[in-house]
């Protein structure tokens, strides 16, 4: 399999890794610089010259560049990739992209990892082990390429998720946005309650030891990436926008419980935070038994990304997804694997798209 | 040396495995439970049967009960300890304890440290190392009280840093209480966004891979152990409602920021926001090589802990401290280390309080 990474940093180095040792994949990087680092790093088989030789003969493209660049850069690939190519990207906003690029082999996607330092040097061939990979499949989306990518996700060790782009941004404005944005509000106001006011000076930090384990944790992403995160905020602004709302309108019950000062309510809003808490890791970490789920579907685009949106809507992970076009080329044969205690409502919800019955597997163990 | 500790929980029992392997110091627990857990965990030599018991001949007391118990336990063991005795608490709030205690031989007090997990079984004999410690002396607390504790803490392996209560329930609101409270508001937010509308009934957590390290990480303290919280919360009520009030205004402006959409602003407010994590913790880890500055100050309550609080306004950290009273005992030498770097300035703010010259030791190593 030839895989083209367009951008060879952290995220796009990780991929050309983990496809390389994971795939067996050979890896055609394309860079505007770094690309001496990219081969040092094992990341790539080697640096491209262009992009018609980067994405010759290439199965799959990750571009891997900054959110502000995403659109025109996919197009370029686009217009350079085999029909046969499916093209995604791995921006941290989905509308912007999305909407721009209408064609059958893009997929937008976002995986959930990174690390504090930038550049491939730090690239890891494990980054993306268990981690969540949102893709963005749309109306158009060739269900062969949809399918063709979500093997080589969970190849690189990820666990893809279909959503559509606005939910996406929606979400990622809460579980992601939100934090950075808060992140550097509590350091602007630690830094202006502990430094001391301008007549005595120096400007610098007072009370030493204020740094907290819980202080460093909740602000370890402040100030994170500045060149990366200004356009995450500015692609992102109308839903980050109302994240703010939210989190102030929030912020404002809070304080009209402490100015109450009833200490059960207070102990029993931090106890409804611990159990959310508990409940919204666990649901990140199901695991366990999976169950097939077969059904058949029209050959058309947008078929399977339909399903995959569907399910994904409902939570239900698909952990592997097989596709079979019969011999006419009409209809395909859906193979979806999720996790064994969904499996009756996966099949529920495949039912609207299925041509004929949608078989559950009994037991597959 | 004798040390009690009444309520012997994590931060107590922490207190008491240091005391003891560090200081070689003999220790008495006291507990309405978990007596056996506590011999268990080796934190104690024996647990007491009442106060009288557990402050007999004690040199230091430590107080590790809820913020909401600590004005009255405080009390009560200053009743049954010795004249000799230095008193002192651990909890998270200070202006409570400070106001409700006027006795030379009380000093409050406030590591800088914790757990995710309550109870004596998670208590380590390393908790407080390199931790922050806060103490409030106040005019009326003993100087050679003030100086044993001192020596107790950074025995057990942490920097104490004097403080006024005010300054440290204020500081507390921002680098702790606001970073707890907007945890809780953080998964609140996630959670509405990710549960599905009612219509879907199971109200289980949708997208299950938006957990990714950063909202693990800002969110570790969410509903984190809601008795003590809810009492935290409760104590520094006024203070935390002034940081939110704060958050709120620093989040409207992040937000009329992103409404601009001006990308190199929103890219310099990130950067910033890095700087200034920097330099916090920076300055939190500062170290390096300690100078001596001596000078002699009258021997009456409320001096040593008025230099100290000097020194912590400014963000001067003690490594060491020690006093020696003159023979007619109408003053007293003190010893203190500070960084190196800081030692004209630390000389300089000892003047106002000191009898002659305040001399600086010229090269220590």
């Amino acid at each position: 399999m030839n895989i083209a990474v367009v951008g060879v940093g952290l995220i796009g180095g990780s991929v050309g890794l983990a496809a390389r040792s994971r795939l067996q994949a050979t890896v055609r990087g394309l860079d505007v610089a770094g690309g001496e680092r990219a081969l040092a790093a094992g990341a790539v088989d080697r640096m491209a010259e262009d992009l018609p030789d980067a994405l010759r003969d290439a199965d799959a493209a990750f571009v891997c560049v900054p959110v502000g660049a995403l659109a025109e850069v996919v197009r370029d690939v686009l217009a350079a990739a085999p029909a046969g190519c499916v093209v995604t990207d791995v921006g941290s906003t989905k509308r912007g992209v999305v909407r721009a690029i209408d064609d059958e082999r893009f997929v937008g996607g976002h995986p959930l990892a990174g690390a504090e330092a930038a550049g491939v040097e730090h690239a890891r061939e494990d980054l993306f082990e268990q981690a969540g990979w949102y893709l963005t499949p749309t109306a158009t989306t060739s269900g062969i390429l949809l399918q063709r990518l979500h093997r080589i996700i969970t190849g690189l060790g990820a666990r893809p998720v279909a959503v559509d782009a606005d939910t996406h941004d929606r979400v990622m404005a809460a579980v992601s946005h939100l934090p950075h944005v808060i992140a550097n509000v509590l350091v602007a106001q630690a830094t202006s309650v502990l430094r001391g006011p301008p007549a005595e000076g120096s400007g610098r930090a007072r009370g030493v030891p204020v740094i907290g384990p819980s202080f460093r944790d909740a602000t370890r992403v402040a100030g994170a990436h500045p060149r990366l995160w200004r356009e995450i905020y500015a692609a992102n602004a109308d839903a980050l926008g109302e994240a703010i709302d939210a989190a102030v309108a929030r912020l404002q019950e809070a304080r009209a419980a402490l100015a109450g000062g009833d200490v059960e309510a207070l102990g029993a809003w931090q106890a409804a935070a611990g159990e959310d808490r508990r409940a919204l890791l666990e649901a990140a970490l199901a695991g366990g038994p999976l169950r097939e789920v077969r059904l058949a579907v029209p050959n058309r685009p947008g078929v399977v990304a339909e399903l995959a949106l569907s399910l994904g809507r409902a939570g239900v992970n698909i952990a592997d997804l097989a596709l079979s076009p019969s011999p006419d080329g009409t209809t395909g044969e859906v193979a979806l694997w999720v996790p064994a205690a969904r499996a009756g409502e996966a099949a529920a919800l495949c039912v609207p798209l299925a041509l004929g019955p949608v078989r559950s597997g009994e037991d597959p163990e």
